[in-house]
C-alpha cells in the first residue's frame, strides 16, 4: 500500500468494495521497465486498467499502446494519444473496427490468419502488420497460448501473402503468457521467432520489428524475479541472434505498469465454519469472482490479503465471494490462511490488484453493483 | 427461437451481441412449473434473470421471488412485488442489507451459519428463517455445493439455537446444483432433509416449510428429462416421507423460467484455420465469457447454436469469444461442429440463453460494451 493509498483509505474510508490505484506508482514502473529495457518502445496493454487518469500519465510520459478494441482506440486518443503510437493488437478485429481504426490513423495491426490478412488488406489498405506466433506459455500463471498465434509455417506464408496484398509485413510478434514467472520461457520464444525473422529477411521481406508482448509479472502472493533479470535474459537472447542488428523491439505491458499500483479495499461479509470439527472457516467477502477478481479462476492470481488482525494468531481458510454462485470462490485450495479473530463487518485490502480488475466486474451480477474505482 | 423473436430478429435487426427474450415464454414456463408442482410456491430465482420486464409479468403471475442481495429485493419491490413474498435467500449478506430488508418487509431469510443467525436475530429481528443443508450435487452441470450449505448436525443446533434468539425457525432448505438433470438428485436430498425436518419437529420445533431449491434444467444441447419427470420424483420423496401432513413447500426456480425464454444474437468476427493439416477450424465471436456468456466455464453449459448455413457440411471447430484473453474459450473440447461455409459477418444464435447471461457481462472487458437487452 503506497503512502498515497493509506491516506485516501483513512480519510475518505470509501464504501467496499472498491479499487484505490495511485498514478504515481503507474508513473514508476513505466520508468523502472524503460530504464531496463532502453531499446524497446513500450506499448501500455490498455485492457490492463483502461482508466483516463492511467491513459493520460502514460500519454505524458510519451507511452505506446496496445489497443484490443476500437473502444480501447478511441479511449487512446481520448486521453490525447497520437493515432501514430497506436496498435491494434488484438488478432481478432470486426471488419467495421479495422475500418474505423485506419480511418482514425492507427497505422499497424496485428493478425494471425488468413481472413483477418484479408480483412486487414481491405479496410487498412497499406497499414503496417505483424504476425503473432504461437510460442509455449510454460511459466505463466495466466497463460494464453491455445487461442491466438499460427505456427512458423502457417506465418512464413501470411507474411508473404501480407506484402502480395499491399500491406507492410513489419513484423512478428510472440506472447509468453500473462504473469510469466521465468526468465526461460522469454529466451526460448525469441530464439524460435528470430529464426523466423531472420529466413523471411532473407527471402526479400522487409521485416523491422520484433513485439515481444507482455507478460511481465507483479509480485502478488509470492516473489517473482525482478525486472533487470527479465530484461537481461530478453537482450542476451536478441543479441545472440541478432548481434548488434537488432530490430526494432516492443513490448506489451499491462499487469507489470498498474498490477501493484492499486489494491482492493473489501469488507468481510461472514465468516462461518461449516462443521464444528473442520478447522478450516469459510471467509466470503464483498467482492468476489465475479465482482473484478476474474483472475482467482483456478486459483491461478494468489493475492495478497491484509486484515486488521495481521500479527495475531492465523488460521486455514476457504475465501469466496459474495454471491449465490458456487463457482465464485477465490481460494479453497491454496492453503491461505487469516487471523482467528476476523469477523464479520471486518474490512480488509487485496493488494496489487490494479490490474485485470476493474473491467472484469460484472454488470450486477446477483444485483451487485461493478466496481468503484479511485484514482489517487 | 419463439415467433416473436424471430419477427423482432428480421425486423429490427439489432447490433450484436444482444439478447432477445420473449416474455411469453416466461409466463408458459411459470404456467407449467405451476402445473406441474401445485402444491409447491415458486420463488423465481431474481439472479438469473432481473430485468424489470421479467419480474413485472412474473408480479402479475403472483409469483414469489428469491433475492440474492438488497439490490434484487428493491428490484423486486420496483416491479410491484409485495415485501411478504419476497425471500432474502442468499445465505451471505451484509448486515447493513438485513436491516434494510427487514425495515422494507421482507419476513424470510435463509441462513447456514452460527454468524449468520446472529446477525438475522439482530438486524431482523423475529423473522422467518431456514436453514441451508448440503447435499449432493452430482448430475447438475453447474454444481454449488462447496460453498453453500451445512450439516445436518449442524443445521440441528443452528435450528434450535434460532429459537432461542428470538427468531422464528419457519424450515429447511437445500439446493441439488443448477442445471440438474437427474430426478433421483431431488429424492435422495428430499430423504436427507426430511429426517431432519421429522427430527426437528419432534424436538419441538415448530418447522412448517420445506424449500427444495432451484436446478430444474433448460435443454441446451442435450435433451434434459421433462419438469414432470422432476415434479413426479419430488412429491413420491414427499410424500413417501410425509404422507399426506405435507409441510409448504417452495421452489427456487430461475433457469427453467426464463432460460429457453432468449437467445443471444451474435456475429462471427473470425474464423481461422490454426495449421493447414489441423482440420479444426476456430471461429472467434463477438460475444465470450466475459461478455456474459459466464456458464461456459469449464465448457459446463453447452448452448446449441444456429447459423445462416445449417443444412451444409459441417467441420469440428473450437469457439472463443472476442477478448485477448486466453481464458476466453467457450468449447474447445466438447466436439463442435459448424457448417464449412461459416465466415466473418455471419450473424449466428446462441440458443436458450435467457438465464444467467446478461448480469454476468463485464462492465467493458477489453472495451467491449455490456450485453445490450431486448425484451418482446
Amino acid at each position: 500500500m503506497t503512502p498515497k493509498i493509506a491516506r485516501f483509505l483513512a480519510h475518505h474510508q470509501p464504501a467496499t468494495p472498491c479499487l484505490v490505484l495511485d498514478i504515481d506508482r503507474v508513473e514508476q514502473n513505466f520508468r523502472a521497465l524503460q530504464y531496463a529495457l532502453p531499446l524497446a518502445r513500450i506499448y501500455y496493454a490498455v485492457k490492463a486498467n483502461p482508466a483516463p487518469q492511467v491513459l493520460e500519465r502514460l500519454v505524458g510520459l510519451s507511452s505506446y499502446f496496445d489497443a484490443a478494441s476500437i473502444e480501447e482506440v478511441t479511449a487512446c486518443l481520448d486521453a490525447g494519444a497520437a493515432p501514430a503510437v497506436i496498435s491494434f493488437g488484438n488478432t481478432i478485429k470486426k471488419a467495421s473496427s479495422i475500418r474505423k481504426a485506419h480511418q482514425r490513423g492507427v497505422a499497424m495491426f496485428a493478425f494471425d490468419s488468413r481472413e483477418e490478412l484479408e480483412k486487414l488488406a481491405r479496410y487498412a489498405p497499406g497499414a503496417r502488420v505483424y504476425c503473432r506466433i504461437l510460442v509455449e506459455n510454460e511459466g505463466a500463471d495466466w497463460p494464453l497460448s491455445r487461442k491466438f498465434g499460427t505456427t512458423i509455417d502457417n506465418a512464413r506464408d501470411l507474411m508473404v501473402q501480407a506484402g502480395d496484398l499491399g500491406l507492410d509485413p513489419y513484423g512478428l510478434s510472440f506472447h509468453v503468457g500473462s504473469q510469466q514467472t521465468t526468465t526461460h520461457a522469454y529466451q526460448v520464444a525469441i530464439g524460435k521467432v528470430a529464426t523466423l525473422f531472420t529466413d523471411l529477411t532473407e527471402a526479400g521481406i522487409d521485416l523491422r520489428m520484433m513485439n515481444l508482448g507482455g507478460g511481465f509479472p507483479t509480485r502478488y502472493r509470492d516473489d517473482v524475479p525482478e525486472i533487470d533479470q527479465f530484461s537481461h535474459a530478453i537482450m542476451t537472447a536478441m543479441t545472440d541472434h541478432f548481434g548488434n542488428a537488432l530490430p526494432e523491439m516492443v513490448v506489451e505491458p499491462g499487469r507489470f505498469i498498474v498490477g501493484d499500483a492499486g489494491l482492493v479495499s473489501a469488507e468481510v461479509v461472514l465468516v462461518s465454519q461449516r462443521d464444528r470439527n473442520d478447522p478450516v472457516r469459510w471467509v466470503y467477502l464483498d467482492i468476489g469472482r465475479f465482482g473484478g477478481l476474474a483472475e482467482t479462476e483456478g486459483e491461478s492470481i494468489k493475492y495478497r490479503i491484509t486484515t486488521p488482525h495481521d500479527g495475531s494468531s492465523m488460521g486455514p481458510v476457504a475465501i469466496a465471494g459474495p454471491t449465490c454462485d458456487g463457482a465464485d470462490i477465490l481460494y479453497e485450495k491454496s492453503n491461505y490462511r487469516l487471523p482467528l479473530s476476523l469477523t464479520s463487518g471486518d474490512r480488509v485490502e487485496l493488494l496489487s490488484t490494479g490490474a485485470y480488475v476493474t473491467t472484469y466486474a460484472s454488470t450486477k451480477f446477483n444485483g451487485f453493483a461493478p466496481l468503484a474505482e479511485y484514482y489517487v
